[in-house]
């Protein structure tokens, strides 16, 4: 099994690096083998190109290599803080640029506004965020458009119907017996998506 | 009365471009001071920095310059696709940069997760989008996270309660003559907000 697990946060020590981090030892220690980038340590350009906006490849090296291991792998997993009910920039070029036609999917010339051929069913999408905003005022007042931007414009659109996501709230205020608890949550969600998804290959 | 009007779109000859244009041609022929920018003609870089995670004042002079034009600004207007539901990492990175503490707004140290102290009430938010998926799929499965997102995300948070947004579609299948027509749209939107906006202040 293989996961490719991104992670957008601008400070290294962020709760978002510790969750990073977390996925990827507990990957390792389910034995799925893990292709793991911080795009702000490796200078991501999240700036799709006018070349970029059909079919061509893209001729971004980086580009490239992205999409060629978020295809190849079993379970996508995406880290970033909620800013503005919305990832940071840095997460919304990796989706601009990497989640293109022809490959992650495909919009046939003749079904403009149309559905897309979807070619990334059966994988598994994974969601971590932090937020300093109350779950009242998330769910009521802002409406938590994250939920929609994830489950329903990206995996759904994808044709990727298995998804969890979780938000760690308020990371401002919060203890370290706190961050320490979330932590082992994300390291149960991690064992228990491995076996869903094998049982879903076997 | 003073308009900023900010492009997100990397094709020069887009949609989005044609609606910039009459934006900007409508403003100063209702008298409106205008400072308008294309981010990708401009160069702008969409990446929040380290440094800018707090209140310290960006280094960057071209975030400086577009966050001093949005304060003295009365109308806001943004214009920009609808990419999985959201807009381009272009524009995601204005809003994460230039809408920042403490000009934007202000977040008091004894304040975490509660509500953020306002500068920018009585402002005018006004949003074009463009978008090649049909009404029906976008309310009923995508959910229109863009609405949640501008409204109140964005202007919400801020304590901007005069909002409008248009979305055009489906593009990829328009005809010259709906184009046309959907210029003339926004310039009449145009007439009506610089009236509106004119008797507030009174």
């Amino acid at each position: 099994m293989k996961a490719s697990v991104i992670l957008a946060h601008p400070y290294k020590e962020s709760f978002n690096h510790a969750v990073f981090n977390r996925v990827c030892g507990s990957l390792a220690e389910c034995g799925v083998a893990v292709r793991s980038h911080d795009l702000y340590a490796e200078g991501f350009d999240p700036v799709l190109t006018g070349s970029e906006l059909g079919r061509e490849p893209s001729s971004d090296p980086l580009v490239r290599q992205y999409a060629d291991e978020m295809m190849e792998s079993d379970l996508l997993f995406f880290i970033h803080p909620n800013w503005w009910g919305q990832p940071p920039a840095m997460m919304k070029g990796y989706i601009d640029r990497i989640i293109r036609p022809p490959y992650a999917y495909d919009m046939p010339d003749d079904a403009p506004g149309g559905l897309p051929v979807t070619t990334m069913d059966g994988k598994y999408g994974i969601v971590y965020n932090t937020s300093n905003t109350a779950e009242e005022r998330e769910n009521n007042y802002f409406g938590d458009p994250l939920e929609l931007i994830w489950k329903q414009c990206t995996f759904g659109f994808c044709g990727i119907e298995k998804f969890h996501r979780r938000m760690f709230r308020i990371v401002s205020d919060s203890t370290e017996t706190e961050r320490m608890q979330w932590l082992e949550t994300v390291e149960s969600d991690v064992v228990r998506i491995v076996s869903e998804a094998g049982k879903g290959r076997s």
